[in-house]
C-alpha cells in the first residue's frame, strides 16, 4: 500500500503536510482486505478465515501500530546493540527490519524467510520500531537526541527491575491479531539482526480475541477494568497530541515519543475489595466504565458534582488524579494485559504493559506520572516494574528505510 | 446445556451407553450460541462478537476440550496437593472446580468471582480436569489407579527438566479463544482453591486465531508443518480408540489418558534447512501438508512408494516412523504451540505442548514414542524438555461434579 504522493519526499514532514492532505492516512483503524475475500464482504461470523487477510498499511507519514485500532495480541521486544556498534550497525538494522516489515505486514514472506507460508495470515500485523537514549552518540548524531528521550525519574511508587524491564537502545512492538503470526514475525526480525543485536527482553501481552467483543469495544484489563477509554482519537488530536511536528529534532517530524511501563497488578489484595470501592478507587463503574456521574462509557465525567457534600468522584481516585490540567497533559495510551506463570508460591503474575505514545514526554507525560505517584489510590494494588522511554521512527514511503532521516 | 437423559446417571457409563445415544455428544465441535447472536447467524466478518458469545457444552459423558475442535488459546496448569491432602480435600477441590467451570464455561461468572465482567465472553472456553498418579493413596483409593497411570519410562532423547516441567497431582486444561477470558479462568479456578494446592507450572499455548483461518484448518506449528492432520475424527474412533471404556477401571468410563509432553524446537538449526530436507524429514510437503507421495492434505500416504529404488517418504522420516503398525497405536494428538520469552543469548524459545489423549498409554502411545526416540529424522530439532501423563475424568451430568466416581 505505497502513498504516492509521499514517494518525493524522502525525509523529514512540515507540519503543515501533517496536519494536512496526508494526516489521515495515520490514524488507519480498518484494514484493507486482500487475498481470499475483502474485509466487510463476508459470511459467518469469519468461519472463512477472512479476518487473517486484513492488512494494516506499513507506509505513510506514521508508522502503523500506534494509531492503529489495537490488535488482540502485541509483543514488545527491547534489544541492545553488540558492544562498538557505529551508525553503520544501526542503519543496518533498519534496513532489515524495513524490508522484513514491509514484507511481513504485507501477509508476504520475509526474504529468506524460512517458513513463508507463517506469514500469509497477516491479520493486521504490524511492526513498529522505535530507539532509546542509547543509540545517540554510538550510533547516531548525539545532538538529534529529543531532550526527553531519557530515563524517567524515579518515583516513589516504582519498584523498577532495571536489569530484567529495564531501558534498552531498540524496540520492536509487533501486533497482530493471530498469535502465531506475532510469534513469526518477532522470530523473523529478531533472527535477521542477530549478530548485531542482544535481546533484553520480551513482554507479550493481549487484550480480547478479535470477534469476540463487538468492533469498537474498549478493552477490560485484568482487574476487570474497562481501559483505554479517555484517548485522543480523531486525527487533530493525533496531529496535535501524538505525532512529532519536527519542530525540536526534524529528524523525528511524523514519529512519537513512546514510555513503556511494566505494571504488576496485586490481584491478591485487590479481589478483597467489594465492588463499590473498587468503582471509588477508579472513579469509574465496572460494568460499562461510564464515569461515576454518568451512565455511559463515554459520559464526561463531572468531578466536580458532590453528593451530600461528598464528591461523587474521589479526588484521590485514579481518574481525578490522572486527569489532564491542562490541554497539553494528554496522551495515547494503548496498553496490553500481560499474564505470565506465577512464580513460586503466587497464584498470578498478571499486569498491564502500559504504552504511552506522545510529542513530547516532558510535557505530556511526566506532570500526570508525577501526580499519579504522589498519590492515587489505585498505586495500592499497582507497582511500576519495569519502565523505558522510546522515540518512534517517523513513517516512511515505500524506497525509503525507518530511521533514514536519524542516520543519514 | 444439562443433557436431560443423562441426569439420572450420576455414576459410571456402561459401554453401550457410550457407543450408544450419548456418544454423539462427546465429539461437540461446534458450539451453541447465546448471548447477542446466535454464532452462525451473523454479518460482518464477526465484527460484532458474536464468536466471543459461542458456548461449549460443560455437562456430558465426556468432558470438553478434548474431542472440542481446538480453540485459538490453552492453559495447561500442573498443581500439586498441599502435604496432607486427603481424600475430603480432594473432593473440596473437585467440588469447587465443577462449579466453576460449568458457570465459567457457561459465560457467567464464577461464585464470588470478583471480576464477573471478564467472564461474559466465553469464547469457547473449556475447563477439562485431570488427576496424576500422586492423588492415589494419599487422595483417592490406591487400588482406582490405572496401571498406564505412571511416569513414562526415561527415553534417550528426553532432557526432562522434572523440577520445572514435571508430574504434578492434578492438571487443569483451561482452551477458549479468548485469551482474556482464559486467564480470567484460571485465575478463578486456581485462586479458589490456594490453600489446597501448589502450582507447579503453568504452559501458555496457541493456534492460528479463531476467524483468521477457514473453519476446519489444520494448525501450524512454529517449525511452518502442517500439524494435526492424522488423528481420530469420528465418534465411533473417539469411542475405540479416546475415552474410556470403564474396562480396567470403571471409575473412569467416559474419561482418558493424556499424555502431555513439552517439546522443545531448535529453530536455529531446524532453519539451516532447505526446504525439500525439511519435507523429507517429516515425510510431508510444507505448502499444504500433503504426504510426499500425494497432493492433499489429507491423502494417504503411500510408505512403500518409491522411485529409482528410494522411497519417496523416508522410512526414517517423523511420519513414517510415527505411523501406527496396528490399529491400537493410534491417539488425538491435540497440540499447542508455545513461545515463550527467550533466555540469555537465545533468539527463541518455542516449541509444542504436545497433548495425546487415548484410552491406554500403555498400548497406545508407548511404541509409537519408544520407535520415534528410537529414530526419528525429527530429533535432530526437537527436545522433550517436559513429561507427565494424567487421567482425564469422566463428563458428569449436571448436579454431579467431576471426579465423584474416583473418591466416593
Ligand atoms: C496498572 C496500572 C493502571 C491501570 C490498571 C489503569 C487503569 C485505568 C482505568 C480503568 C482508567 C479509566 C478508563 C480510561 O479512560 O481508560 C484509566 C484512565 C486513565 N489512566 Fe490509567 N491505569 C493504570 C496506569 C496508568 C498510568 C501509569 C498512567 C499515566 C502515568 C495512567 C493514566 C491514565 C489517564 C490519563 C487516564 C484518563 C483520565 C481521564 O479520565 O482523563 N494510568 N486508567
Ligand atoms: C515437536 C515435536 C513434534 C512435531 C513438530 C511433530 C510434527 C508432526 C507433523 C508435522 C506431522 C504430520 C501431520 C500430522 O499428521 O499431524 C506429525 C504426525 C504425527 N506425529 Fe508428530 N510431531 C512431534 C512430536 C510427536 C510425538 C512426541 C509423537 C508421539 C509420541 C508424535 C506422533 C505423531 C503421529 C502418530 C503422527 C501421525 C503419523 C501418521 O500416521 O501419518 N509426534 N507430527
Amino acid at each position: 500500500m505505497p502513498v504516492p504522493e509521499r514517494k518525493s519526499s524522502r525525509v523529514g514532514f512540515s507540519r503543515r503536510r501533517l496536519l494536512g492532505g496526508a494526516a489521515g492516512l495515520g490514524a488507519v483503524g480498518v484494514g484493507a482486505g486482500i487475498g481470499w475475500g475483502a474485509a466487510e464482504a463476508v459470511t459467518a461470523n469469519g468461519s472463512d478465515g477472512s479476518a487473517g487477510q486484513q492488512i494494516e498499511p506499513f507506509y505513510g507519514p506514521h508508522q502503523a501500530g500506534i494509531a492503529t485500532a489495537a490488535q488482540a495480541h502485541a509483543q514488545f521486544v527491547g534489544l541492545d546493540l553488540v558492544e562498538g556498534s557505529d551508525s553503520a550497525a544501526l542503519t543496518g538494522i533498519l534496513k532489515v527490519w524495513t524490508e522484513d516489515a514491509a514484507r511481513l505486514t504485507g501477509g508476504r514472506a520475509a526474504l529468506a524467510d524460512t517458513e513463508p507460508e507463517l506469514a500469509h495470515i497477516p491479520s493486521r500485523l504490524t511492526v513498529t520500531v522505535g530507539v532509546g537514549a542509547g543509540v545517540f552518540g554510538p550510533a547516531a548524531p548525539a545532538q538529534r537526541r529529543p531532550t526527553w528521550l531519557r530515563p524517567l525519574p524515579a518515583f516513589s511508587i516504582d519498584r523498577i527491575n532495571e536489569s530484567v524491564w529495564g531501558q534498552t537502545d531498540l524496540l520492536l512492538q509487533v501486533c497482530g491479531d493471530d498469535p502465531t503470526t506475532v510469534a513469526h514475525a518477532v522470530r523473523v526480525l529478531t533472527k535477521n539482526v542477530r549478530s548485531r543485536v542482544r535481546i533484553a527482553w520480551v513482554q507479550r501481552g493481549f487484550h480480547h480475541a478479535r470477534g469476540s467483543t463487538p468492533k469498537g469495544t474498549t478493552m477490560r484489563n485484568l482487574m476487570g477494568q474497562v481501559d483505554g477509554t479517555v484517548n485522543p482519537r480523531s486525527d487533530l488530536d493525533f496531529d496535535s497530541l501524538v505525532w512529532d511536528d519536527g519542530g525540536q529534532q526534524p529528524w523525528l517530524a511524523g514519529g512519537t515519543a513512546l514510555v513503556l511501563r511494566r505494571i504488576a497488578m496485586q490481584l491478591d489484595t485487590w479481589e478483597e475489595l467489594d465492588r463499590h470501592a473498587r468503582e471509588l478507587t477508579v472513579g469509574r463503574t465496572i460494568p460499562n466504565g461510564a464515569p461515576l456521574t454518568g451512565t455511559d462509557e463515554h459520559d464526561t465525567p463531572d468531578f466536580e458534582a458532590t453528593r451530600m457534600g461528598i464528591p461523587v468522584i474521589p479526588p484521590s481516585s485514579h481518574i481525578a488524579r490522572a486527569h489532564q490540567r491542562s490541554a497539553r497533559e494528554q496522551f495515547l495510551r494503548r496498553a496490553y494485559n500481560y499474564d505470565d506463570p506465577p512464580g513460586p508460591g503466587e497464584t498470578s503474575n498478571s499486569g498491564l504493559i502500559f504504552a504511552a505514545y506522545q510529542q513530547d514526554v516532558d510535557a505530556q507525560f511526566l506532570p500526570v506520572q508525577q501526580r499519579l505517584a504522589d498519590h492515587d489510590a489505585l498505586n495500592e494494588w499497582t507497582v511500576p516494574i519495569g519502565s523505558a522511554v522510546y522515540a518512534i521512527l517517523p513513517g516512511i514511503a515505500e524506497g525509503d528505510f525507518l530511521g533514514s532521516t536519524l542516520v543519514s
